[in-house]
Formats: structure tokens, C-alpha cells, sequence
């Protein structure tokens, strides 16, 4: 078993409205031996699609692409929730991506300057649910022009839409760690 | 030279009221060779001091805190700026800190799970400019009642407040990089 699963199991919580909660290793504080093991996972599953970049978004997704950008050794670019001052809007790429656990929408962006036609990318994220972030993510590839080697997720909600939407789209998704209910405040895993 | 200062020197931008904007590599782009560097440069300062956690403020402090937090091999804590919905109140240690770039005053949380008296942290950020984040995390620090070993500051703007004022308070600092000036739209560096 793969020690994000271990963790998961001793340390996660489960909250109403199928929230996990893995705050005490990956979204507050943060266990650089976890983040390192699913980075080396990714790095394993796409070594050899020539990835020029790796994408993800602010800001729990920072450490899991880092550590992976470190291994591909390549650059890695965050989508960012704010609009800095510096950046015109005619430099940046932009898009919506809706939260159904906060219930808000949120216009993300990318300076032009860091995604183009000859990139190659890998999209990175620490939660797979109904998608949006993906997709978004997608969708700021698509605008750029670059191509998606696949994404790869720290933990898949796979009871939710996320992944079929991803599947449908014909995009090699690959997470470490998939789960099947949290049903009883019970994490079941997909045997994956 | 360190690849720092050579990075700012070929790819930094300064903007007027100065603002020195790193986004190529730090703080949207980000390039994990120059991230290695200065970790291993806090590693260097502060590895007979005892650090049981590193701790910095997202976005932009995640990547330096986390290859840092990875030598020591420790875990990272980083402060939110967003109020989870899965933590109560009384849960929580929080403090306002100011952004005179942005010109706003955000709220900041950690859990209290997080940082004991036990800890003995070590403070990582990107800049330092006039000591509005320090001050608040270091504020954070004494709430939990754990002690701060040092600040490890990616790039200091020496022409500004912030560097005294934690000298002030008998804090070990350490910046890898120290800017006298950006006067002209050229940055000076300090000699460190």
C-alpha cells in the first residue's frame, strides 16, 4: 500500500457531503515524504511523453507539481486566483472554475508568456471531485495552444463525475490514489 | 553568483513603486533548480538549530517551504488566507496581516493542531519588503507558544522596513539575496 494511502486511512477525516479532510499531510500542513512518493509515481506513469511543463493550480496543487517539476526537470507554472497588477489583460489567459465544497466561482489566469503552441503538458492536482479545476486547467492549454501529456491526480473521488468527464475527453488521467465511497465516514478504495 | 541572483538579474522586471516581479521563475513560473538552491542554502544556516517545522503563508512561500521542510526533513505548515469550512473558531490561531502591494488586509488561519509548544519553527517567504507577513506569522508563532529558530527570506528588499524590524525584535534572519535599490529599474544588490 502507498504510504499516500496509509496516511489517508490513519489521518484523514471524513466530513458531510463526502468532504475528505487530509489537512495534516497534504492541504495545510504538508509531509514532503508523501508529496515526494506521488511525485515519483507521476514521474514513472509519464517519463516518456516529452513533457515540457508541469501545470497545476494555487494553491494545494503547488507542492504535489513542484516536486514533480524537480524529477521531469522542467519549469512549473500555477494558475492563479489573483489578478496581479502587473499583468495587462491582453498578456493573460483566463478562465472560470466553480467550487462545489465552497460554492464559488472563480476566475483563474496564466500570463501568455508561460504556456505556448510547443509546450507539452502535464497537469497536476491534489483532488480529482466533479472536475472543474481539471477542466479549467484544460481549457487554459487549450487557449495556449500547448498539448496535454495527461494529468495526474494525488486523490481521486471516483464515486464523483471528475474522472468520467476527464475519460470522455480521451485525456490519460493517472491517480494514486482512488476512492470509492465515503460512505459511514469510511474511506473505501478502488482496487487500482 | 548565486542562480538567484543571476535569474533576477537576467529575468526580474521592476515596475514602478518598486515592485520587482519574479514571475518568470519564483512566483507564477516557478523553476525548481532555483527553488533546490535556496533550500539548501537555508538548510546550510539552520541545521544545527533544532527545526521541528517550517512554516510560511500561500501561495508563494509553498515551493521555497517546501524544499526546505524536505532537507530538514520535516513537515511544512503554511498559513490560508481562506477560513476552511471544516474548521471551527475556536480551532484556530489567526491574525490580519497587510499587503501594501495589493493594498489589502487579509485574515490569516492555522489549526492549532498544527503548532505546539513543542515546535521550533522556522519562517520561510519569498520577499521581504516591509515585514507585514513576517510579523503576522511570527504573531501566529507566539500563539501556539513554540519558538522561532530563524527567517529564511528568498529575496530581501533591504531599502525597506522589514528587514529591521525583525532585527529589531532579535530574530536570526537570512536572505539569500539582499537588494540595496531598484531605483532607475536597475537592481543594486547588497554585498552578503
Amino acid at each position: 500500500m502507498s504510504i499516500l494511502k496509509e496516511r489517508i486511512l490513519r489521518d484523514g477525516q471524513v466530513f458531510p457531503n463526502n468532504v475528505l479532510k487530509v489537512d495534516s499531510f497534504m492541504n495545510h500542513q504538508i509531509d514532503p515524504v508523501v508529496i515526494k512518493e506521488i511525485a515519483q509515481e507521476f514521474y514513472h506513469i509519464f517519463k516518456d511523453q516529452g513533457i515540457t511543463k508541469v501545470f497545476t493550480i494555487e494553491a494545494s496543487g503547488i507542492a504535489p507539481a513542484l516536486a514533480t517539476a524537480e524529477l521531469f526537470e522542467v519549469p512549473m507554472l500555477f494558475a492563479k486566483k489573483t489578478q496581479p497588477s502587473t499583468l495587462a489583460n491582453q498578456e493573460r489567459y483566463e478562465t472560470d472554475i466553480h467550487s462545489y465544497t465552497k460554492n464559488i466561482t472563480s476566475r483563474v489566469i496564466i500570463s501568455k508568456q508561460y504556456l505556448t503552441a510547443e509546450d507539452r503538458v502535464l497537469i497536476i492536482d491534489d483532488f480529482l471531485a466533479n472536475g472543474e479545476a481539471c477542466l479549467g486547467l484544460i481549457d487554459l492549454v487549450e487557449q495556449a495552444g500547448a498539448s496535454i501529456a495527461g494529468i495526474g491526480i494525488c486523490i481521486e473521488k471516483s464515486f464523483q463525475v471528475g474522472r468520467q468527464k476527464l475519460d470522455e475527453k480521451g485525456i490519460a488521467v493517472h491517480s494514486v490514489c482512488r476512492i470509492a465511497s465515503l460512505e459511514n465516514q469510511t474511506v473505501q478504495f478502488l482496487d487500482n
